[in-house]
């Protein structure tokens, strides 16, 4: 990219300077991607992706206030200025020094007046796209179709009452997918944001859920007639910009793939900021989809726990980032998914180097998460506590009923003889203050 | 029971008196037992239940507070004062015309030193009960366990790290289903007040949820076995006491029973309070479970949007109970489930005519709300004008979509001919603003 | 206006017609403007307001989805389509019925490029503002300066930590104390969007606070000089768009008032939709002000309780409605303020007669709740029962307390003399049972 | 105590080890009680407190369960085991090594049939705490009165609509003081658990609040004419057990004192669980009072962001200890007030052990904090950046507004000489990666 314009001048490549002071913001001081963590590299492990739609096109506005963020690459006419975006984003990308990257369709390539020119904006784009990732060996963590944000998509893309509305956006979805294969992206994301209700009284939510399904039936079946070697994911969250939103959260999206048969062809790309939303804690929905085999990726992110919109916030919190990465590492890694930053700098934070801080400082937090989670599973104390508290169904009746042979009469006989269970403490301030060594 | 103990002497059976004034709280001026709306009784429609925990069991205590409800039933030993109670709870319900209640098996009868024990008592309880319901012709809407009171149940019942725990509970549950199958209990209820947890760091998520199905097993198996014909039930409800429970909401206990198999065995008991909890709109979780056919009864009563706890208050929103009744009537009835009042008199509300005056209100309330809903159902407006916002799917492509049988290439081709969608008005004030006028 | 532009053909001035049927949303069936209730026509108890922003400026635009709603008075130049703007709401005011409006002083004029140009665009639409309101007779309830969206606010406006921010929020405070009287405005609004903070870690709190409080000085001692009449009305918003907003809620926001001397010069304007995110129920700022005699206005709108942002909502819950018209019926009305319709359509309400609809169903809301409300208070039972609950305060120790001229040793012998207090029931549902009645 | 029961038999003074594994949980790893920072013991610094009421009365019980936490000092008569447990706590204070405790009056000694046999009981009680603090030098932090827990209290104390019950609480509120003066307490803690209200239909708010503004006076004059030095201070907390309580949160409270003119008279004791059940994020009240220079006491403890109600955990996230360590180092420290427990341990945390662990975690977490807090504070990088970000206070009209001395004619001279002021990034995430590095 040398006789290329340079967005961020005076950045160099982050580097890892592990003692550098409180006020070093520019370096990494803990992540260093090619140390090896339990037999795998921390790039490995972590999978960072940058998210485009935040860190590229994000303007600062809210729904009280003006574009505050006003970069050099929003220069020139719509497609020169995609293309401008798309230089600087992969000089970012090199710079901070991650491997995958992901986006919406319209993201990287301007909405045309109609579907033929979105599609030849978007041709156009990711002709580009993957000249630079040829370049640079970046990749595609996955890509989305924005479903949402067209005034057509208010009422619901693939639930709107109106199947003229689902057929454009079944048509944008397998753009998305031919997308998908041309750039090699290891995972598509649906996000349903309109895919609900503001209002039972218009709503019929039966309807609604069985269209939604056979919208996912097609997106798989066309999937499969293209070779796309892709993970689906589904991506949950409860509510805003609907006042409910049906992948409300982990279990309720498992729910839905189980009850419509689509729990082979999906997986769940959890957002903790979500997962808060939902009314769990942090890392509620990482634990329970990982528990049932179903958690593909992660938009890496933090809100607020007193605020009740999402506000994608860069995750900077040890404790959570901990959280998250014991469970990834105890399901061997993330691998097609990864680590996405679904972040944005604040709106106030308007300088440029803003977004390498917050980066860093994000990466940096998943990358002492990591140390921490490595730590406690190698040493397994934590891990041999909870062993030992489920070990009575490793035996005798315990055996039989996580076998599925047991019987309630069993159960009644076995209490006549052996009367009343004893007393066992939880110890959950001891795991607690285990815990807290770690960190 | 002419020469048992009166306890709410001067207190008549509650009469129907519409023009009464505001402060003639002693009598229905909206429920009308035996009025036909859309051919059914309301009493048909409504059956309502008391419950006889909060109401003949309840003491007034709170985590800050002592009891301060001092019933006269609550005289002599355990087994007096049981016997006792459980006239003044038939003497209740003939006085305020409710034809079911329901009840855990620890509120019956008092918990013994051993299994046997706590057995026997609740033996001799349900003769009295068996009895006084075929003097009265009072009938059992559900009965269920209590499966988290006693601190053997500390850390879960059926989830317990321990499987004598568990035992204990298959044992009880055993007992259970022989006292339904005895009393002629139309459902029985299972509600997971422990099954969660309080802490990811002491907790095998999977393998509790895997010994939750297979204590269900158990208990479907049982149920065959001795004929018991009445419907399960599973009560979700999000946190509290645990900080997590596995039957968060609907949709999570939906995709549970369909995960482990179990869809065809239960349906599900929605308790709006429980519904606000897990961050839903108060009508959310009735309306999805019907949707899903998966609606078996409601657990009438409502709790403060502000308080983050269940409150568990008499339902007295004219709106919440329109809402509902709406979805009931449209689905053709609650059969054999039905209204049961999980609600308590407020700690404050120390006069025992405070029991009646709650429990006319709330009916009355429902009264209301049934009323409201068979006009807004007989005029046809409301579904009209949602049918029409769907009929799209009753032909063409559409129609293909609604059957699975369109596929991504019919989307673009069809977009490519018919080019954008128009823009349709959601009209949701209009729908609000029609509402309103049922109400 | 004969001449002008219609925006709304076919819509013509809303009759009252009480017998109207569920489907004929275009008319009023309870607001009837002239039909004097407790001595006062509806039209002066209720003080119905349109704000211009939502209804005039509003774009349907939310943080995920461009504008939905295309007005016919968005075309030509900023200054063009902002004098269009302007007649269509006076022609909305007047078929819709009310006599006042609100804007913020970059709603009705589009700001320029310094100070100066806003200023002339400000001039130049308020001259036909005025023109407009003395055609018609339309008041300004009040006018607000916007000191939120221009990024020069971003981080704060009086609590900006550069003093230059603050400066050129005072410059427009004075124009818009200008603009006030220059139409007459009978209140002026202080919404501190951005007065509070996103992080602690930046933010000098006690800083902040001293300047706000001497901003506002500033203010008052302008509006003396110049001679303006209107109260000055702080609204408070517990968060959204900052995480934290100074203002709070009521309390908050009188405790400040009281801290810095200001509380003889301000009263509160209270939303609700702010009351509940902040924890509160609907109507408790309403009621906490009123009881403080602080409450001098209410932006009449509402939220969903699930949901925890700003959503704008027209009011259409009659419980709630009743709630707010008994306290401002109790506090003699709320005149010089009123009630002001900060509610938006939602964004997929995208005709234009949903402007009608939604407002005429927010007005009958209130209809219903005045004349609930009404027979209430002319009843007398309700206020009754709460006398009698206090009545020991009128009386011997109770009224040495209620003058504060008791002492700790006075309730001790109390104590000695009488010993224990008698029970009393709250009587809570009976209450609710009662004001059921009324709605 | 050489002679007396030993309760903790086993578990000697808990040691600071250092460098102890993971796995020990029975010592000190961070608090160093005689360890010098900022020219002040780690000990005087934190001034930690164990409570009484959860660590020696509690039970286990919740509102769904039965006790489950069984002690050994729980044994004969009432009197009796009250002793029991004064012995017991002096014995864990001791081998804890905390300097403080506090407690409610019914805490300590058995509520009696009459005032005076309650005041006999507690004179018992006191005398022998008396004797106990004088061999072990350990000091009451703070006392309080129960003043919520007795029926008599269910519709309030000192806004009880019956005044003889603010009479019973004024005089339990006089034996209190006396009890303070006796055992020498520090400070005295009004905290309004049952101030406030359920219902705003049966409630007069004006009244209420005006009758506990007259107690607070009689309270301050009686302190003054016994010559009592202590501080006193008010609790506030939202709701729970009253749907809404009047000392809502820090920003009401002042509000609320300076309405009444209390604010020489009292300061505030800080719980952050009940700050982050305000809607506020956990450091928020304890910034906020310390600020406005109210900041007196600390109830040290934490909550579970994902729950609507009072866990009243021990603390142990570090980033929130830090926080707030760093706003008592700035302020000079909390003296006379302390860092008081007010947690308890799970309910199924049932081992004896498990006090001493949950406290050792949350003394650790809090000395980490300390530690963090001072590195922050010594470095001055931090405070550095916020002082440069108001420096325009310090000079020229920044300084006339710093003084109260600008008007808004000079903000609008201001502004047309200088335009529009420079964007100046917020550096949020700057702040949040330095302040990370501190942790």
């Amino acid at each position: 990219m040398a006789t290329q314009e340079e967005f961020f001048s005076g950045i160099p490549k982050i580097p890892y300077l592990p003692s550098a002071g409180p006020g070093d913001v520019m370096c990494f001081k803990h992540y260093n991607a090619e140390e090896v963590l339990m037999e795998r590299k921390m790039e490995e492990w972590l999978r960072f992706s940058v998210c485009y739609w935040h860190s590229f096109c994000g303007t600062g506005a809210d729904p009280f206030g003006s574009p505050t963020l006003h970069r050099p690459w929003n220069e020139g006419n719509p497609m020169e200025s995609a293309k401008k975006r798309l230089r600087a984003a992969f000089e970012f990308f090199t710079k901070l020094g991650v491997k995958y990257y992901t986006f919406h369709d319209r993201d990287m390539a301007p909405e045309g007046s109609t579907l033929e020119e979105s599609n030849r904006n978007l041709n156009e784009l990711t002709d580009l796209a993957l000249q630079l990732q040829n370049q640079t060996g970046i990749k595609v963590l996955w890509v989305t179709c924005n479903l949402f944000a067209h005034p057509r998509y208010m009422n619901g893309a693939a639930t709107n009452p109106d199947c003229h509305v689902l057929a454009y956006a079944g048509a944008q979805v397998k753009k998305g997918l031919d997308t998908a294969k041309k750039l090699g992206a290891e995972n598509f994301v649906f996000w349903g944001g309109r895919e609900g209700f503001l209002s039972f009284h218009n709503t019929d939510v039966a309807a609604e859920l069985k269209h939604m399904a056979n919208f996912f039936k097609m997106a798989v079946k066309y999937k499969e007639k293209i070779g796309l070697k892709c993970q689906f994911l589904i991506e949950p969250k409860p509510k805003e910009p609907c006042k409910h939103q049906y992948d409300y959260d982990a279990m309720s999206v498992m729910g839905f793939l189980k009850h419509y048969g689509l729990e082979n062809d999906f997986k769940l790309n959890i957002e903790p900021n979500h997962t808060t939303l939902a009314g769990h804690s942090y890392e509620h929905d990482v634990v329970m989809a990982s528990a049932f085999g179903m958690l593909g990726s992660v938009d890496a992110n933090t809100g607020s726990p007193d605020l009740g919109w999402d506000t994608d916030q860069f995750p900077m919190d040890i404790r959570n980032t901990t959280l998250v990465m014991k469970t990834i590492v105890e399901q061997g890694g993330l691998q097609p998914g990864g680590l996405n930053f679904d972040a944005k700098v604040r709106r106030e934070s308007t300088d440029l180097e803003d977004l390498f801080i917050s980066h860093i400082g994000a990466m940096d937090s998943f990358a002492r998460g990591l140390r921490n989670a490595v730590c406690i599973i190698e040493d397994g104390l934590l891990a041999g506590m909870v062993k030992e508290r489920y070990s009575s169904y490793s035996h005798g009746i315990g055996k039989k009923v996580e076998e599925g042979s047991a019987s309630l009469e069993e159960m009644e006989a076995f209490i006549k003889q052996n009367g009343e269970p004893k007393v066992t403490s939880g110890k959950q301030e001891k795991h607690e203050c285990i815990f807290n060594r770690y960190i």
